[in-house]
């Protein structure tokens, strides 16, 4: 049974494990200039004018900017037509400075989301959600050329904090396609035992209370209790719901997926929301949008 | 705990299972050969002299013959080359009467597996194992064109015999890329929730104990004993382990991953080794394979 115990999580500092990683992003963009007088580029694709994507796509800018990675903006208006979507990814494949495409999601309804992704060079998939790049993550012996960002952000906040992942039990909240599906792939090849958890789950308490490790990526605010979390565990959590709060001028703040205060009190590690996963996002599209440079400026 | 019961677990019977599948396929050949004129066509490619290999082609295509499958033998020796091979394939690819192309394996050291499946067309990989494929085994809303062989008549077998796979706790031993792994993007795609236990897991035993659903795929003779099953469970074994038997003729017997007699005091469904999983997995493959020509056919 789960108790809680003097002894307080350690706080997994997401904001600054993404700092620390755009500042060996960037050191790593200034070698490249200086060696070979290039740049990565990431051509980053927003299609229409929802608040939520437009501040995501400024962010992703703003930090490439930062790490001195250039950013190749493509605004295109609500009524673009699926064609002329897939025409202009098209191009993008075909421009030796793009080394990564980022097509921001959702699209308008009129246009095929797979369809256009797929039309994505694998060379500059940096979003990793090709299914051939799922496909060979999934199969031992098989590598692909990127991972998708969110689940590499997790790993990698448990690789920097310490945490080992070899021979432990993991359970993964959620089968998302771009969160919990490969974030399960990722930590089977770094050889955990790993059980994924999800809506028809009977009795998620008990597989959870069970896991040295907790990736939370239901989308379901506060789900997971305190007591749900073995004591000392790793809990990484992906959820960001806003939820009601009439006490902020928003009138609402950002919660996870775990109720972090409880789990403070029985974790040994976890990651805040926001600042945990988040900005490993971001930095994670950077470092991919950089490797894939560094695979055609180096080769 | 498990314990012994007075119930014995009833015996899923894969031969008479795939015997049935196998007079599906039949009919709906004849009906296909009747209403278009046309049969679904296997090309089943060796090379070398494996006597293994040799024994398992023979068995497919005397199974296609018995379906009414036209089976193209493709016979080539040990010192081809891979570029020969490739070529072969690239030839299969294009013929219209070939649905489905196998490669069996092992091929020879000298030649590329992997690059000589992924050159398989996608629509003929009645194999499965193409990472695309693997890829859209693997996401939630995507449909690989054919289901690997052997995972696929894992699932049959469960199916025919009444086992609910929604909401139940299953656990796969093994991770290779032919059974483990894709057995698991299944399983977790009808719903079970899905552990993978695999030779860095410290304690399997715990975690198979758990399991209302086993699948044995790990190629360790008779490691999961009587008494890491759970009362009831439905036991699916895929391992087909030669050990020695100083009291058979041939100085061998097969026997699966499972201790097959104290396990069959204890679950409530079990497969025999040989006679359970072994005979679906050819029924599976001219299943792909019909499945393949019909979308040709009868586009």
């Amino acid at each position: 049974m789960a108790s809680p115990s003097d002894q307080r999580a350690t706080i997994i500092d997401g904001k600054a494990i993404a700092q620390t990683m755009r500042s060996e992003i960037g050191e790593e963009v200034r070698f490249l200039s200086e060696k070979y007088g290039k740049v990565p580029g990431l051509a980053v694709v927003i299609v229409g004018n929802r608040k939520d994507s437009q501040s995501y796509v400024s962010m992703k800018r703003k930090t490439c900017a930062e790490v001195g990675i250039k950013s190749f903006d493509i605004d295109l208006p609500e009524q673009v037509s699926e064609a002329e979507l897939i025409s202009k990814v098209h191009e993008l494949n075909e421009m030796p400075d793009v080394h990564g495409i980022l097509v921001q999601l959702p699209l308008p309804k009129h246009i095929n989301e797979e369809k256009v992704l797929s039309e994505v060079s694998l060379e500059k998939d940096v979003d990793g959600f090709h299914p051939l790049n799922i496909g060979k993550l999934a199969m031992k012996g098989r590598e692909p050329l990127f991972l998708p960002c969110t689940p590499k952000g997790c790993l990698e906040l448990l690789k920097r904090s310490g945490v080992t992942i070899k021979g432990k039990k993991a359970v993964v909240v959620g089968r998302s396609n771009i969160v919990g599906l490969p974030v399960s792939l990722l930590l089977l090849k770094a050889d955990a035992t790993v059980t994924i958890v999800h809506s028809h789950t009977p009795d998620p308490e008990s597989v959870i209370r069970d896991a040295d490790i907790v990736i939370a990526a239901a989308g379901q605010p506060m789900m997971i209790k305190g007591s749900w979390i073995k004591p000392g565990a790793a809990v990484i959590d992906v959820g960001t719901n806003a939820i009601d709060d009439p006490t902020r001028k928003s009138g609402y703040r950002l919660v996870g997926d775990v109720n972090f205060h409880e789990a403070c009190d029985v974790a040994g590690y976890i990651t805040p929301v926001p600042g945990g996963v988040g900005p490993m996002t971001v930095a994670m599209l950077l470092r991919n949008t950089l490797d894939g440079a560094k695979r055609v400026i180096e080769q």
